[in-house]
């Protein structure tokens, strides 16, 4: 069974992006490139919702090197974008497979309406928020489309630079 | 100038209550006790929206003792509920003008609303965030109809006991 991660840096009022999908507000920090360098040695699999991918393409990154790259699209055309697995079939169904499937740790990028359909059927196995020093008032959830309640137990917690701090739950 | 101060527990995605205005989701232990004391003794004061006040006194809360107990509502009866001080009026107005005169710190409970409209107009202080490992999904915002972003600078943090983890923000 390999573990699935949902991994997102969110404002304290939790949200991932403002309205208009800007994240300029997201701090970088020689913290936050160990953490995230750390957690991509573990992986082999990035899932994408295809508002987050669109917004990665925008930004210049159209997949991610050293691993399999997922986008869940049913609009997407895969011919547009050879350097992704672009995935028209249900999202929720796939991720089921590669849980079960041989291989490494997988981890599900902002997108609050993809990692809430998995959290929903029990996909996902921890939850890593780095928590940004600001309010935004409105943007893009944290978690979109939650059906139930999800008790969670909190594994490890890290002040970073900024004021920024690093809370890491596994699902309980 | 009075300090101001928001304070809240909430869970990992932003609410300080379920929908049907439920929190026996929160968790006491001896470090919120500890956290809640000391706070406590800063106070003077204590403001609530009408929904606040609503359920603490469903609750048996009918005021807090040794401080003000402000509610602001516009259909709660000061006759019924006198063991607080019911303002009709414009409750940023009113904050504007406790915050300018002489005494102790002043509380603000949760209520998202009130808070958000206190922070719109840069009455509050500080942010105090009790975070509780759970994700509600949906319910009732820490914040709700904030017009602006606000940074904020993280003053403290401090890991409570069952997984909670309690941050201090200052707003700059």
């Amino acid at each position: 069974m390999r573990k699935v991660t949902y991994g997102v840096g969110c404002s304290l009022d939790g949200f991932i992006a403002r309205s208009d999908e800007t994240v300029d507000w997201l701090l970088w920090s020689k913290d936050v490139e160990r953490i995230s360098s750390a957690f991509w040695r573990t992986l082999d699999t990035v899932l994408m919702g295809r508002r987050t991918y669109e917004v990665a393409v925008a930004a210049g990154t159209r997949s991610y090197p050293g691993v399999r790259s997922l986008v869940f699209s049913r609009t997407l055309r895969p011919e547009d974008f050879p350097e992704v697995e672009i995935h028209a079939g249900d999202a929720v169904e796939h991720v089921e497979q590669l849980k079960n499937s041989a291989g490494r740790g997988v981890a599900v990028m902002g997108g609050g309406r993809l990692a809430s359909s998995l959290l929903n059927k029990g996909l996902i196995d921890e939850i890593g928020v780095n928590v940004h020093p600001i309010l935004l008032g409105s943007g893009i959830p944290f978690l979109s489309g939650l059906r139930r309640e999800i008790a969670l137990e909190l594994k490890h917690t890290e002040s970073l630079s900024h004021g920024c701090i690093y809370l890491l739950y596994a699902v309980r």
